[in-house]
């Protein structure tokens, strides 16, 4: 088993699409076979229990059925495509994953961080990913992105902004906790330094499987 | 808050649903307000795990992957419907919960009961019912009373029977450790008797919330 698993984490406007098949390609190109994947999804249950999370209702679901699903389409997605695909010596490059629950759950909606703990660790018994490559850049310039404007935000906009800066802010902390793991990119830059960066990051991963 | 939760338990055919309505009348006789529900299901969305669960696909779906939609369903029954009705002073009934997955996930399909307990107390936080009757009989009776005939079993019948067997014994095993909360009823007995039973084991419940 010499495969990698690698997440790319940041919020929404960072770029992690745009640079996903960069990240499989330049490791394909070192021979190595890739599995590119994603979160929520991965599966087809994934996708199944990623609409009824969508699907609105009457009356709101309960917090703690919604961090039960997420973690069920996690288990899913760890079980069946990403766990399979090292045992086979694939590296694995996955748009998000448990980071994200911990950013926008815990951070951006307040939800206590023991109890999302004590979910990933069961769900995950001690698998986590060797690299997480956090795509950093200021909130305002991720909403622009996406967005493709630049004009004066109204209140829910500013809400909006409210709440990813808390979770840029609880990915910045976990960064900091387990520096090892999640790799900080200076998402603001162009995607061509962006690259450079990645590669930079990446020579070791691939050394160390040569 | 003097409403309390009860659930009854026990393996297919014991003779749970027919009792159901005779323990939330005999309750309603004593001047409550009882809700009657189910699991799984209990709530829509519960009923839409539920189809989740039951849909086969190509794959089957990892044991962490169910066990944590077992236990989605349950925190929003939780959380929607059974805590909502006890802060009103209303009783519950529920036809099984969360021993059920003890007994059918653990003893019968043999998932690591430390596993299912740490999943339980996530969700549970420390709320379980205050009584849980267990009707309990032998497994062919039960399969009989399903059935409604008496031939000789084939072989997929006799799995069925030695997985019913590892239920109930998983069930009665609960029993001897909680016994305080989880009452055997001796489910072999006639509808009548049986009801003698369950109404000599409300009296001390009904009594306490004069
Ligand atoms: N480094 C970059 N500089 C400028 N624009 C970028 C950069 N990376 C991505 N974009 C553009 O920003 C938008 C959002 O990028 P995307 O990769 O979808 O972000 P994410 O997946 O993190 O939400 C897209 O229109 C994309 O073309
Ligand atoms: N004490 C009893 N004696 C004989 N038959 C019973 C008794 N209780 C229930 N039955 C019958 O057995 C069958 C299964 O009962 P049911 O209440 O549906 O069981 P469960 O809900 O526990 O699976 C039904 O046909 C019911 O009428
Ligand atoms: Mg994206
Ligand atoms: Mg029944």
């Amino acid at each position: 088993m010499n495969g990698k698993f690698i997440s790319i984490e940041g919020i929404e406007g960072a770029g992690k699409s745009t640079q996903l098949q960069f990240i499989a390609d330049y490791i394909r190109s070192h021979g190595k076979q890739v599995v590119v994947t994603r979160e929520p999804g991965g599966t087809s249950l994934g996708e199944e229990i990623r609409e009824v999370l969508l699907k609105s209702t009457e009356q709101a679901m309960a917090e703690d059925t919604e961090l039960l699903l997420m973690f069920a389409a996690r288990a899913e997605h760890l079980q069946q495509v990403i766990l399979p695909a090292l045992k086979r010596g694939d590296w694995v490059v996955s748009d998000r994953f448990v980071d994200a629950t911990f950013a926008y759950q815990g951070g951006g909606r307040g939800i206590n961080e023991q109890r999302i703990k004590q979910l990933a660790d069961w769900t995950l018994q001690g698998c986590n990913t060797d690299v997480t490559f956090l795509f950093d850049l200021p909130v305002a310039l991720g909403q622009t992105r996406v967005e493709q404007r630049q004009q004066q935000k109204d209140r829910f906009e500013q809400e909006k902004q409210v709440f990813f800066e808390r979770v840029r802010n609880c990915y910045l902390a976990r960064a900091e906790v387990e520096p090892k793991r999640i790799k900080r990119i200076d998402a603001s830059q162009n995607i061509e330094a962006i690259q450079q960066q990645l590669k930079h990051q990446l020579a070791p991963l691939l050394e160390a499987t040569l």
